[in-house]
């Protein structure tokens, strides 16, 4: 059990107003608790109550152990929430965001007396700054990435397929000590032009926009960048384009300390794309925060009533996506400092036209 | 849209009474539109009204398309429920039990007149009887998966460890055509004895019980195998509980036809193991069913209610597990016929001592 990290979470509870919440993402349970464990279908809930009362309701499954938190276990075939609702307090329940709604319903169908809210907030705006054990595996994470990259891009060759391309990165990553690979973005001009594009089995062209997104927990802590690049040769248009994203990715970056709002740092990024014409064609958000999970809280977008606080780690990916015709998006991660940040990639955003 | 599997989800509601469901599960979304997409916080959900009517509600960043359904887009910033909201009717609305609670609690502070209860087994009744596509895919998978076994298998040698074995395998799959490798279960010796266990730095040592659960997703559906050898020398004790969970995985196998219920082929291998004097250390359910998810309903185990029926594919998997000692487990995945069934893995179960 991580002490300091409960105490920052039963804080944020009291200025929330929730006296008890049910903690269900793996990566909260292992934020708080050390405890890693997929649940798959069946149910680990960590209960909270700011009066310091804290239990984990789990399948026996999963066999877990504690000197420090009282483990209720039950069994497949039972009822999994059975349990947990006989603890919860009448009135409201702080309900982690991604619990899964059956157990939700199970629970609101034996307690007619709760009232479920939202409760992640709480130990998400713990989870929003990294302290240095989090910050130092968040750094290699992010050299690996540069590194398998670099892999990525010297891989392009004539007839190389997306998908192929995919594998290499993904054979790279267990390389480098990853426990998994993962589907990464590769993409081809005109596949670059959709934000979320599906890999294809499609050669590559002379021409053609090359953008690697790509993003993956390293021991439990994510990685994300991307690069585009260009095959062969490059238009006009590809170059200009190029440049005002990787000036936008910069002006950006410029932009964050501790104190800025978030909403100023994507409008940094926006308005220059803006200014040089091509605002319709950037359809996202600048970025979004990164830790255990690829997107946590907060995003860095227009919408976002969050301030960039040190500690805070966040992506910073503008993308100009030109329909049916190539795209370009440079991304980096950010660590918030308290008199400006610390960049995580150190990839090359130069222009490069692979021969 | 596969408009036979969405008759059968029709079909589906109306012997469970609902009027009205939410699909929210990639998994099905893709198995009734053709549509993939990952949502991740995000949201892409299907409405399915008895009436006939069929609606998308997705963020626009997925830029879905389709000419068959109507797709309502919603953009980051906005509720994403709302538009769904005013879609419901009032009254029952079937809620897909993994759509994560954040939704739900959002489309109860909408709509104080809908009750929520849990929709999900309309289209898990028709997931459960895969349609020849699926089955075909599945066969696929399976044989993948042998041959990655063999891989893990023929890579074990003095000074190993699980980490480096699970890396093998993981980069097996994705030379054999997966998009990406997985978190696989490699365990030596007294880790065996946790059915559940995390990889570790440990090498193989003489004696050793190494068991591999290996389990991914290929072209979408899942192959799911365990196999359980030793290395070098093997006790009277560790012979004895090999022969005994392979009579149990093969009389389990023996009693699959359409008609019977799951629970009595639970029970065949149970009641086996329990003959043995080894009951109390076989801990879990006999199998589950799989498809485009790892773990799918129904389960074979004790409290299941459900009769195996002409094209469902499940694992069975008996194991023994003695604590601080060894474990085995040998898992196939079987489709059930009309006469019987069909194994879809096809490596050897005979007992080898890796020398």
């Amino acid at each position: 059990m991580n002490r300091s990290r409960i105490k920052s979470v039963i804080e944020n509870m009291e200025k929330l107003n929730l006296k008890q919440i049910i903690v269900y993402s793996k990566h909260s349970i292992y934020y708080l608790t050390d405890i890693w464990a997929e649940a798959g279908e069946r149910l680990i809930a960590l209960y909270i109550n700011t009066d310091g009362k804290i239990k984990i309701f789990a399948n026996e499954i999963f066999a877990l152990s504690s000197d420090e938190i009282e483990i209720i276990n039950h069994k497949d075939g039972e009822n999994p929430v059975l349990e947990l609702s006989k603890e919860l307090k009448s009135g409201v329940v702080g309900i982690d965001k991604n619990m899964p709604s059956k157990f939700l319903i199970d629970l609101m169908d034996l307690r007619k007396d709760i009232s479920p809210v939202n409760g992640s907030m709480s130990v998400d705006m713990a989870r929003m700054i990294k302290d240095s054990l989090e910050i130092e595996k968040m750094r290699k994470s992010s050299k690996i990435n540069d590194e398998v990259m670099a892999l990525g891009i010297e891989a392009i060759k004539s007839g190389i397929t997306e998908k192929e391309l995919a594998s290499i990165i993904n054979e790279g990553y267990i390389k480098k000590g990853a426990s998994r690979g993962g589907t990464q973005i590769v993409a081809f001009g005109e596949n670059c032009s959709n934000p979320h594009p599906s890999l294809r089995d499609k050669a590559i062209s002379s021409g053609d926009s090359v953008l690697f997104d790509i993003f993956l927990p390293i021991n439990k802590y994510w990685c994300d960048m991307t690069r585009t690049v260009f095959f062969k040769s490059i238009t006009k248009e590809q170059e200009k384009v190029y440049e005002i994203v990787k000036n936008a990715n910069l002006k950006a970056i410029e932009k964050v300390r501790n104190g800025i709002p978030l909403k100023e740092i994507d409008l940094t990024a926006r308005k220059y794309i803006e200014d040089m014409g091509y605002g319709k064609y950037f359809t996202h958000r600048t970025g979004h925060n990164i830790g255990l999970e690829c997107h946590e809280l907060p995003d860095v977008s227009q919408t976002s009533e969050f301030i960039a606080q040190t500690g805070m780690i966040f992506s910073i990916e503008p993308g100009i996506y030109l329909p049916d015709k190539f795209g370009v998006r440079i991304e980096d991660l950010i660590l918030v400092t308290d008199d400006g940040c610390e960049v995580l990639n150190s990839y090359t955003k130069e222009l490069q036209i692979i021969k």
